[in-house]
């Protein structure tokens, strides 16, 4: 089902009360801003769910979207966080989530941040190496308080992504190398009743089409747990991390539940019997869809060569299509009728990567019009940055 | 010279008063910082100067660095400032350039920016496509008052460069094509008076290290120049952009200088003769020298296929190694003697893109140690962001 529909009548939204118009959410401003449907978060979050034939615990990645009146939404369903800095466990307490639904990840832990996660008692601290390990056991006999970590182990497993997303891989910086279980499960022994060995976490990447690697690494991570609990540790999480993808061009993200669907039910069959607690990692699939960037054209620039159809958005305020050479679909607000015009859509930065798409078609575009970048409701806003000083951009949750 | 010289006591930093050393600005800070020497920003404002054996009108391209004290600084040296949105615009100002030494140039402007701009008065506003100029006639007309513009004009130049700043081809979004000149001056034609057509203006692209099409830009240009002064056109400013480049990978920086000579010498002779104000908008080549960013080590992470050292600052803070493959030199701010370790530099980001530099060798870093990211003076702080909830860097100029 799309979130975003073209209409003649104009672009089109899904709310809990229906399709709305775009256009309603836009009048009186004039500034680029990310509009989010928390109708569509929500319905995904039980899809999620749904998927799998087992009850898992889902814990939202900020990473991909940290809007505090989006992520209130969110957990009211009674999912946790996924955090990957001291910022992002603040912000997860101020939206509600129980201290204890919080997986704290990330290769750089500071002292303070293990320190404050500690403090506040964050469900499980992920460790990603024997060094991390024995900051959180010191930090651990200082506070003289217990703490839950979950051992991040690097399965090597090569995926079909963006080479900058990939993070399953040993030439990445990611998780422990299994041979550093043992060293680990020394260090744990030194901290008895103060640091709990509570789980087993991997993650392979981020935008993944192909499930049968993460399939993979569930069966994978899943030998390791009972072959640790058969050594008598009582563990608990078996932590599959995210990176389900979507497909950028599909347009009526029909694929994204066929693929989901196949996903969990997969990792269910792999996992079955196994009496754990399975946290999983969702960010972009949950709102990647439900979110829109809706820029102003402030020029149409016709040269002998092309067309350029200047906005007052840029890679400033979503950064995919440069960083990772993305492709988002591109749609008018309010066409214009039948016509179509070849163009490259551009952003206002001095920067020639500033292009949100090459060789276009708009229907005729002009100067004052609302463009929609869709799918961009994940590592959109939380990548944007102040670059030529000019302004971030607004976001509103409808 | 080198800015930043590495010692056995520590790594230095050249300030007016002599060379210092770097730890002394780190005392009682953890978090990462760039640090700035403004010694060497002016030495190499004198240095642009004098490059060139006629009069130039410096503008330090504000995208490059916008720190306030250090721009302070630089001012003082009598350069303007080149700017691309209102709000560098109102940086320029507040750091006491005077409204006539700003050029405003960039693709996206705005009506409120464009007439913020000639409401305090700039002096020349770059302008890069007709509808742009129709819409400063507009302005200037709704406001009753005077403007000056400058044409900027597209060479389609080829550069060697990341194809991401190259800014000078036909199918970059910059500058007006040539066949849009009679348009121009017809629109001009209908505004005498008001707006006066005060140059021409090209800029190729950024990042450049062969100067050749820098030149022959500069002579395409005056060409057009002198013919449209020929027309009865009172040009007065020939804006030759900027776009000098540095090799990231030299050293002691003598090829810096090497390159400005012959560059400033060229340009000086394509123009001998020429009665106009030449405008020059040099910003890497001023700052990217300059700037360090300082990082500290949080842990080295020893896996069976490398050695990572994972700093407290990643692409969050410094974006040019994950979106042009740019490699910049790193070394140790207090060295460990000689024993050097090969190891990957990495940043605390969640994705695989956040490395500051595969296969370096480092002086035997361990957890605590700070590293300084050198050349790190363009396009640092000015593209930061704060993805995953991390804060912002400090800045410090010495």
């Amino acid at each position: 089902m799309m979130v975003y529909k073209p209409d003649k009548n104009g672009l089109q939204v899904n709310t809990s009360q229906g399709y709305k118009n775009v256009e309603d959410f836009l009048r009186g401003r004039e500034q680029p801003l990310y509009l989010y449907s928390q109708h569509d978060v929500k319905s995904r979050i039980e899809a999620y769910k749904g998927a799998f034939s087992r009850p898992i615990d889902m814990r939202f990645a900020l990473k991909a979207n940290s809007n505090r009146t989006l992520l209130k939404e969110m957990m009211s369903e009674a999912i946790g966080a996924d955090v990957v800095s001291i910022g992002e466990v603040e912000r997860a307490l101020e939206v509600g989530v129980r201290p204890d639904d919080i997986v704290f990840s990330g290769v750089g832990k500071t002292k303070a941040e293990i320190q404050r996660a500690i403090e506040v008692g964050v469900g499980q601290i992920n460790v990603e190496s024997l060094p991390e390990l024995e900051r959180v056991i010191a930090t651990a006999k200082f506070l003289n308080k217990e703490t839950r970590v979950g051992l991040r182990l690097n399965p090597d497993v090569s995926v079909s992504t963006h080479p900058y997303i990939t993070t399953g891989l040993k030439e990445n910086k990611f998780g422990m190398d299994i041979s550093h279980l043992p060293g680990a499960i020394s260090l744990l022994r030194t901290a008895i009743g103060l640091v709990q060995c509570h789980g087993l976490a991997a993650h392979i990447g981020s935008q993944i089409l192909d499930i049968s690697p993460m399939v993979q690494t569930a069966k994978w991570l899943r030998k390791i747990f009972e072959d640790l609990r058969g050594e008598g540790w009582a563990l608990q999480t078996l932590d599959l991390g995210g990176g389900l993808g979507i497909d950028y061009q599909d347009e009526n993200h029909d694929s994204d539940f066929v693929r989901l669907k196949e996903y969990g039910s997969q990792v269910s069959e792999v996992l079955s019997g196994l009496e754990a607690r399975v946290l999983v990692e969702p960010g972009r699939f949950l709102v990647a869809r439900a979110g829109a960037l809706l820029a102003r054209v402030e020029y149409v620039k016709e040269t002998p060569y092309k067309t350029f159809v200047i906005l007052n958005s840029g890679m400033n305020h979503l950064l995919r299509p440069s960083l990772y050479q993305a492709s988002h679909r591109i749609v008018s607000v309010r066409p214009r009728g039948p016509t179509l015009v070849r163009c490259d859509i551009v952003g206002p930065i001095c920067e020639s990567s500033d292009v949100f798409g090459r060789e276009k078609e708009l229907s005729l575009p002009r100067e004052g019009d609302w463009l929609a970048i869709l799918d961009a409701g994940a590592y959109g806003y939380t990548m944007a940055n102040s670059y030529n000083l000019r302004p971030l951009p607004d976001e509103v949750v409808v």
